[in-house]
């Protein structure tokens, strides 16, 4: 059976290993530290540094397939794997556009995709020009790094701009702020001899920059839209080289459909697939890396519902494991193995069934009482 | 988190890892060796012998319950784990009747649940009076140590019996040879404090004494003959005290359900429920063991049906996957790392969908390739 390496030992990569056991694909992982969500489950599992070159070629070795659980590693050391005759997927010319926003704009309006309009920064004045033209507030990202709302700042004056900009040190891209309806996202795979597949588009629901829900499918999406967005993120697959999944966010404005990120693997808004969906966004990723025929992205419910566990105060969730279960027999508990922090994702829950509001309510229960946001 | 032990690195200790991980439960697993199906993907799986007390007991230290993937630690063993303080489940006094078949008859029996006659035999006389009375041919069953048609012998004769126990030198047990219209398994769950649930009815399809195929539910059984056969497996459950899953094997007769087995763990007739119901036996099993309130066992589909995948002559199922995939997007494929053997269970299918005909041929046809019986 084939040796899959994923880079980092996080929940994507943890949830990885339940549908490697599936297919009876070995899973080694990269962990940064032997707690790590994966490393835990996970019996191969070597700890090194995801920016050593050295600890990337080790780790490669004896893997029929390397791949990431995030986008930090240093693109000149996927290029060095690939150039040591590694089978990387995503390989560096598309993983690029994930791990620099820059470029994926550059590429994105290149290749004709919905994009916000965009510039890169470098002093203050550029802001300003932009937001003069684009409308304020402007959007000030980091070009790399950033995730769940780190690396963003929404700034509504030039003078704003100039602050954030003698804070921080990383070049930066202005985008200007969408007055969207909603934010949707789309989940393609893709796998090296060109086979694509496309979920159904969800909605993503985002608090403070972090997303704390997902509706499957994305509620009263005109069918025009929902084509349009999953053409879009296909599209970008395709023409980008994408090797492996493809999550596609996305801004649902009255004008049409923007791009906002891209992430190439597991993502966030596909973890309702583990049970809402006829192959998971984990065995989906397997499959596309391992040049496996994909599998059907079909829904297995009406409607699915997966709600994020951010952590509390208490350091063990597990005591609120027997209300909810209780509660509701029929909802899934997922949880990463993590130490609880105030704010960190450390687990889901999953609710399907037929009225969206009721497996709406059913998932964000459990999830908030979990998070010992309520207590009944 | 809690950690559950579960002694033996079967495909069932495998399995059940994909459940610990969604539950953030800590798995550990005694193998007996490096290689064992489950030791592959358990990062804490130390090898030990389940026949030795002090490797039982020193495996046990730091799990906060026990449990198993097979029936064969001594049961004198479990007991003394218990005397050492070990929350052990299912316990060795439910234990003992999944471990010793003439045990087992004995409490059935006294319980009012349904059995085919039987009788302990020490010499060929028992069998042929036994034969005389209740007919012939008679099954003779080794009262320990069998499984999937192993230690069960058909005899016809009084010669052919005591040619049997001249070779023989366990305890033998002679039962009645049952005309049953199929054979049908109840998989229940049931927790410490005595919560219990009922999956439906099964249809399991043996061939040679090994299960091949499993129909959930058991196509057009009467619903009184179902309610039945739940009542006994739920009432088994309950007057031999089992905790964890109890898979209750029958025969389907024109006079109603006859026990056939016991097993006290997950079990192959309840590989359906990974992706055939809304909680998994693997779930569920740890669900019961750890006395957190029991997931729902209702069905995701109409229809779904497991095959299991027998070792052919290939070394590596692998290659297959191309095909089987691409046929089948929807098919669901369990590998569970293990060397292939003619005629071991290296894996199982399952399909899902509303039409049993064609539900039944995909996942038959997936296994059916896999193993290399087919080759289109």
């Amino acid at each position: 059976m084939p040796v899959v390496g994923m880079v980092g030992g996080g929940q994507l990569a943890r949830m990885t290993q339940q549908a490697a056991i599936a297919l009876g694909v070995e899973l080694r992982v990269l962990a940064s530290d032997p707690g790590d969500s994966a490393a835990k489950v996970v019996s191969d599992a070597p700890v090194g540094d995801h920016r050593s070159l050295p600890d990337l070629l080790a780790f490669a070795k004896g893997c029929d397939v390397v791949t990431f659980d995030h986008e930090h590693v240093p693109t000149e050391h996927i290029r060095a794997l690939e150039e040591a005759g590694v089978a990387v997927h995503p390989g560096s010319a598309a993983l690029l556009y994930a791990q620099d926003k820059a470029a994926m704009r550059e590429r994105l309006t290149e290749i004709g995709a919905p994009c916000p309009p965009w510039r890169r920064v470098s002093e203050p004045s550029d802001v300003t020009s932009f937001g003069d033209e684009h409308g304020w507030p402007v959007v000030l990202k980091a070009v790399r790094g950033g995730y769940d709302g780190r690396g963003v700042w929404v700034v509504g004056s030039a003078e704003e701009a100039a602050a954030v900009m003698s804070e921080v040190t990383v070049p930066l891209m202005a985008e200007a702020c969408v007055r969207f309806t909603r934010e949707i996202a789309v989940l393609v795979a893709r796998s090296p001899h060109g086979q694509g597949v496309c979920y159904p588009v969800v909605e993503t629901v985002q608090e403070n920059g972090i997303c704390t829900e997902v509706l499957a499918p994305a509620p009263d999406l005109d069918p025009a839209d929902a084509a349009k967005a999953q053409r879009v993120a296909l599209d970008i697959a395709t023409r980008l080289g994408v090797t492996g999944l493809l999550a596609v966010e996305m801004f649902e404005t009255p004008d049409g459909v923007l791009v906002n990120e891209l992430a190439m693997r597991p993502h966030n808004s596909g973890h309702w697939t583990i049970e809402g969906a006829r192959t998971s966004q984990f065995e989906q990723h397997l499959r596309a890396i391992l040049d496996l025929p994909l599998g059907s992205p079909a829904p297995t419910a009406p409607h699915v519902v997966m709600a994020n566990v951010l952590g509390g105060t208490e350091p063990s969730v597990y005591p609120r494991y027997l209300h909810v279960m209780a509660h509701d027999p029929a909802v899934k508990v997922h949880f990463y193995g993590k130490d609880v922090r105030p704010g960190r994702k450390i687990g889901h829950t999953t609710a399907l069934g037929t009225r969206l509001a009721h497996v709406r309510d059913r998932a964000r229960h459990a999830a908030d009482y979990l998070a010992g946001v309520i207590d009944e």
